[in-house]
């Protein structure tokens, strides 16, 4: 008998929850992002239930929304990724830690050297998100008036990742000898200096920290446009998504697989791991209306515009606690935008006052069920090729968190589909994931 | 009875041996800088010793020297200071941690992020010594042919402390009041928006933190040249310094704190802490027998070219075991150098091979002695208004800090001169300096 293929979790954690409404819950933490206790214990809780890792979003500046929306808003102060990782490896053994990093505001001599820096103290858990910023009130903190525009930042992106990787390469795994008789440290044939001169990026070299214990932190990608899937299928090992149904999932997998193996590469060697809120119940309909629950954390005035924006027509107008008019107005707004909203209300027989939680809330893929319901709908995206995983955004925490590791995770780890313990301590290993052989040292 | 006046210690501790030859000393551990392991206990050990602060020196590049003398270094590879004192700021709980960043490849928004989330995770213990960077090799790194020059790197560095300590100061300290009832997560009054547009920086803010536990991290700089120390009078609250005797200490400290009054600060908010090696020995003569061991162990190579760089001439023709040459011959280098090496020779009885050690080793200030010698040492500079304090440089790990911690340290606190117990929490308190007032609320 084959062994089943196993799924692999990771957590989204920057912020602690996506969902808007999450900070108002009974019970929850309001200052969970800011928070390092409650960090800790999250991070811990997730250990114990043998996630891959932990990944931390990143935003380089307050969030680009009206001062009214943004003080109601509990992403507005978090911790900076590297330097919260970097506590958090010694306060964990196991897990991964995934932070995200700018290749359009920041150097590559620096995000090496950070990255090279966390592994070597998480002993193999780091990896790298890369991403292009793309809100534009991060080029005003960076002394840009403008944006720097799409197709550059992925130009930059590109060659900004060949040089990370050929700076973690500076020096051979064996390099370094001590060799206190005859007085010499490293030996010098295995220190090879980059001396990258590109269209984007001229670095000299070498790195001044030794070879990462991965060789390289694992790659994580997080685009979705063209050129973003490009990128991931270049050179990404993990893809964070956000496919909005199943028909997409595997429209969007078997892309980004497909564009792989035409880049040369082993189509195992590349994760999709589809973010998508779970939200665990005793029964289907308690878990719904948790849902309704949080979504009706979200403050009206957020909630009603963000409607406003999936409909392409002011909701305001609309009475809260009747239904979805029928014969909306025409719009310019994306027609699948609008149907998605109609389809939504129509199945779930939502108020406008609910639509407008949800979609001020969390309106991207959810499961919500049981700890079997939601097994059972992740064994399909996997069985299916839809996903060889999930990075898991939690509705409400410490409750939403709990109800993953405690209930579904062992629900996954009777049917075979999820480890019961980490076979593997870097997290190449836990992700399947070869070593990169160092390119200029055989 | 009046209180005497206090010593500071911080422990430099990138390198964690600043002297070349200290990693072939029997007994030490030749990759301390790069052993979580070894540096958890290093700082463990500083902190029951009550040490103020644990500092982290960086390079943006690998040391500029030849590869023949680069392949001997112990200084090659080291983690990156942030994600370093992040680690550790969850393995202690009192010790300040210091690190060093660039104000020349870096970004404000950057660095003040870096600082605040780490003044967080350690409960109020960071500080940013403020330097310019001035290896010629580090341009390299960041895109640039040519080093920055001197006088544009204190310009651009005066306006990014104030761009740093504005984004500092962008929320109010009771910005937060997370109201559950009303969705309010902060008051908008108390974000302040910075935009700042200076001649070397354009930086909009508001940065995406809380304000640190401290207000400000401590500002550390070390500057020595003239625009290093005005930036210092105007900025510092710790100065780290290199005076090679108490004479050109009580100098330097007169003239820093003059022209901190100047500008219109309490000259008591700005600490004075030279570089000091200590040696520890049962008696004098023992100690300076361990100064000349860890000096044998620079490599010859390497030795004779420091040598050589201070005589202005070169030494690699001398009898290595005779004594310096008389009537050396002239030299454009500078007369102070070469007078300094021949007084040297002269007092100590140096051959051309211990000479060459000292100098390939270290040769800035040094107490070399018994644990009561040493303490009459530290107490004079502190008396004589030379010191506030000292930044103590190991000659080596692990047992040269041990004699510190374990021998010098009891006997400066029966003397009254150090803390025998932490009173505060955060380094700030430690030091003795007030928190900062944010400049856009009251």
């Amino acid at each position: 008998m084959s062994e089943k293929r196993q799924l692999h979790l990771t957590a989204f954690m920057r912020p602690v929850s996506l969902h808007t409404g999450a900070w108002r819950y009974p019970g929850s933490y309001p200052d969970a992002n800011f928070n390092l206790k409650h960090i800790k214990s999250f991070i811990q809780k997730l250990e114990a239930a043998k996630f891959d890792a932990f990944f931390m979003a990143d935003h380089l500046a307050v969030l680009n929304m009206p001062l009214e929306a943004l003080k109601r808003s509990h992403t507005v102060t978090s911790f900076e990724p590297f330097t919260l990782l970097s506590a958090l490896s010694q306060v964990t053994e196991r897990i991964g830690l995934a932070a995200t990093a700018s290749t359009t505001y920041d150097e590559p001599y620096h995000i090496a050297r950070r990255f090279a820096s966390l592994d070597h103290l998480s002993e193999g858990r780091a990896a790298w998100n890369i991403v292009t910023t793309g809100n534009p009130e991060s080029s005003k903190n960076f002394g840009l008036d403008e944006h720097v525009q799409h197709a550059d930042r992925y130009k930059r992106a590109r060659e900004f990742y060949d040089v990370v990787t050929g700076l973690w390469d500076s020096f051979a795994d064996d390099a370094f000898i001590r060799d206190r008789e005859s007085g010499t440290y490293f030996d010098p044939e295995k220190l090879h200096v980059l001396d990258h001169k590109g269209e984007n990026l001229k670095v000299k070299g070498p790195l001044n920290i030794a070879r990462p214990i991965q060789g390289w932190p694992v790659i994580v990608q997080a685009g979705q446009s063209d050129p973003g899937r490009q990128l991931a299928a270049e050179t990404a090992e993990a893809v964070f998504c956000s496919p909005r149904d199943i028909a997409a999932g595997k429209a969007l997998y078997a892309d980004i697989k497909g564009r792989a193996v035409a880049a040369g590469r082993n189509r195992d060697h590349l994760k999709i791991l589809p973010a998508a809120l779970i939200i665990v119940g005793d029964t289907v309909q308690e878990a719904k209306e948790k849902r309704l629950r949080v979504d009706s954390f979200v403050h009206y005035d957020s909630a009603i515009a963000s409607l406003s924006i999936a409909l392409g027509t002011d909701a305001s107008k609309f009475d809260p606690d009747g239904p979805l008019p029928e014969n909306l107005p025409e719009t310019n707004a994306s027609k699948t935008s609008q149907e998605g909203v109609i389809g939504l209300a129509r199945d779930e027989g939502l108020t406008v006052r609910q639509l407008a939680g949800r979609y001020g809330g969390y309106s991207g893929l959810a499961f919500v069920g049981t700890p079997d319901s939601i097994a059972d709908e992740l064994e399909r995206w996997l069985v299916e090729e839809a996903a060889d995983g999930f990075t898991v955004v939690f509705p409400f925490v410490p409750e939403g968190l709990d109800d993953v590791t405690q209930r579904l995770v062992p629900v996954l780890q009777k049917r075979g589909l999820f480890r019961s313990d980490y076979t593997g301590s870097t997290l190449r290993e836990h992700l399947g994931l070869p070593r990169p052989n160092n390119r200029f040292f055989s």
